[in-house]
């Protein structure tokens, strides 16, 4: 029989790691807890080493994952990509500035060319990145993809605001543990 | 609290259009499929005017899909998109053709960003497209986003063979429609 629907889980321990009680008031506490969810990911197992959350202008998660590609056998299943799935269904919107107030994807990792193209879309206003891309290249086996040659101008033209190298070093670590030992997802 | 999943439906009539025993040989078979789905969701009114689908080297139908980002709130469910989810769950793999095979994808109009960046990971070994990203541009008030200058060569560099304007009069003629009448999706 054809599949007619799409079911995705994100990791168990989610809410041992991400508190939906706290405020997350600054750039590199958001990037923190996305580094904190791709260090739990491959500690337990559930996922690669990329972490992401969206929170509002008030420091609220909205949501937060962590990448299922092997797990779910999906690969759409990004961190990136979750979050922002988990996030509109949330607050029931596929744009999440549609009705107003100002959104932010923090991520472990600078977006691949499938999250760079989900983020034109997603309805966020800003995009904190950790690690660049050529962190993970050198620290890990994946490729970040194609993406156009002037991908942080395209976001900005478009009114995403982009903030690299927050917290670094703390997300090449969790890579470097990745490429080090970890299974490969 | 925080989501823990991620559900996405399919549109109900899905199994109406398209036919899991059929074999569809020839790439405009599997383009008019994906133009039917396209314009069968705009008559239902279940979704933007976009189908996609998966078939296998022997012309069997992995997965069939149209776009529902309205419908379901969610701005990743591009109809290539679950086009992607819906074949590697149902074979169980994050790569369609890792483990052989040669899958391939046709869609009703070229990828957006988006869906041009998952193309990159899902595991096809071929992608055959309808109508151009102008003419979606020209007829409808969708926007393609920002792709590499040479967004065909990245994929045919990846053993992604890329073929254009199949049934492209067909599928623009969807996009018309849909650009004069439709909700907007």
């Amino acid at each position: 029989m054809l599949p007619i629907q799409v079911h995705l889980t994100l990791p168990p321990w989610l809410e041992e790691v991400a508190d939906e009680k706290r405020r997350y008031h600054s750039d590199e506490e958001r990037v923190a807890l996305a580094i904190e969810l791709s260090r739990r990911n491959i500690a337990q197992g559930t996922g690669g080493p990329f972490g992401a959350a969206v929170f509002d202008d008030q420091g609220r998660l909205i949501a937060a994952a962590a990448n299922r590609v092997v797990p779910q056998s999906c690969s759409i299943a990004h961190a990136e990509i979750l979050a922002y799935m988990a996030a509109q269904q949330r607050l029931s919107t596929h744009r999440l500035n549609e009705q107003g107030g100002r959104y932010t994807l923090a991520t472990s990792s600078q977006p691949c060319c499938q999250c760079f193209g989900a983020t034109v879309w997603a309805g966020v206003d800003e995009l904190l990145i950790g690690a660049r891309a050529e962190d993970v290249e050198e620290l890990t086996e994946f490729d970040e993809g194609p993406l156009p040659a002037d991908w942080i101008g395209e976001l900005e033209r478009r009114g995403i605001a982009v903030r690299r190298d927050i917290l670094r070093d703390e997300a090449r670590a969790v890579l470097a543990e990745y490429g080090q030992t970890g299974p490969k997802y």
